[in-house]
């Protein structure tokens, strides 16, 4: 059971979710042994032109799986804020939840032979990553990169589900939510802040509740 | 291939595996679909008894994934820096990297039914993400808690094997090793000094690069 309250679908989140892709530096992959058991790789990664890009080494146990099968669940996710149960119940440990954002690719891993995509997938990557500069521009064409770009494995996700949950307190009844987000201006840990601004965005009743 | 000099095993480096998942609020369950595709879910979890716990919907996507396929690849990961390429290459893209910890657990799951244990790896979750206490202990005899246990469905993980991969720039000559915390001193990002001290920590010439 997924709950559809804190449910975002690529058709009328496409932008939250995009840019919470670019917000991201790194995500997990999620494949198949050739023998059928789960595994898994952190990663970083770039979103570009509608794809999640990743790149490793050509030799790497990362190509052998994905050879053998190229199914795979790319996921990205932050935690904004652990909610105390005592924030809404003096006693009972139950309410105790997290706030977080998830993203979901679900889609096949394609290994990509072509020097100019492999190299704006990677330039991409850096300027993700790097967005400081320093660095020559990664051009297949330059005879300083384009011997590294043959050794380089990159691997672009064609996804055919992109999903994604973001946990505010959507289920909360407006007077809950206005109990979590007094508690959460008074703790005011780092991000405590910004937990407040998602759940004043996402929660269906932001606006009866803050009085807009 | 899996570079050696990244890798932590349970048999030497138990501590710092234990320390890095008592560490993470949470982490991502990779698990193989009735239909044999990777699926991907981030939960909050605790590691107790040697193993990873955590709870959900009784009636979740989740829950119904491993009763299909109890096989399981569970992940933590944190990243440390984005090393940029022109700390070591004032030219080419190609040095860019990023330091991080990473641990996976891959092995069975298993749906604990006994209410005490469920009682203890809840408790146990909630000293680990509300450590401020303020909520009465979960206790399977106690009648407020009992019919909530029973509601709450958890699961423990029987490892098989544990692994993690510290990489802090093992493979770096001592030379480019002081370069890199040099640069990292001098940048003084919130994460940048402790990403030095795990570059001392685990850089295999760090006492002759630090002159210890």
């Amino acid at each position: 059971m997924r709950r559809k309250e804190f449910a975002m679908n690529e058709e009328e989140n496409n932008e939250e979710i995009e840019s919470f892709l670019n917000e991201m530096s790194f995500g997990f992959l999620g494949t198949v042994t050739a023998s059928g058991e789960p595994s898994m790789t952190p990663l970083n990664f770039v979103f570009v032109n509608g794809s999640i890009y990743f790149h490793g080494s050509r030799a790497g146990e990362k190509m052998t799986q994905l050879k053998a099968n190229e199914r795979v669940s790319f996921m990205v996710a932050k935690e904004y804020a652990i909610i105390p149960s005592y924030f809404t119940d003096p006693l009972m440990a139950c309410p105790a939840t997290a706030f977080f954002k998830s993203v979901r690719v679900d889609g096949c891993a394609a290994v990509v032979d072509d020097p100019i995509e492999k190299a704006a997938a990677l330039e991409a990557l850096m300027r993700k990553l790097q967005p400081e500069g320093g660095y020559k521009t990664i051009d297949a064409s330059d005879p300083d990169y384009s011997p590294r770009l043959k050794g380089v494995a990159v691997v672009r996700i064609d996804a055919d589900r992109m999903t994604g949950k973001f946990k505010f307190g959507q289920n909360l009844k407006a007077a809950e939510k206005t109990t979590i987000t007094d508690q959460l201006a008074k703790r005011d840990l780092p991000m405590d802040a910004e937990t407040i601004a998602m759940m004043n965005r996402y929660c269906p009743h932001a606006r009866q509740a803050t009085g807009d």
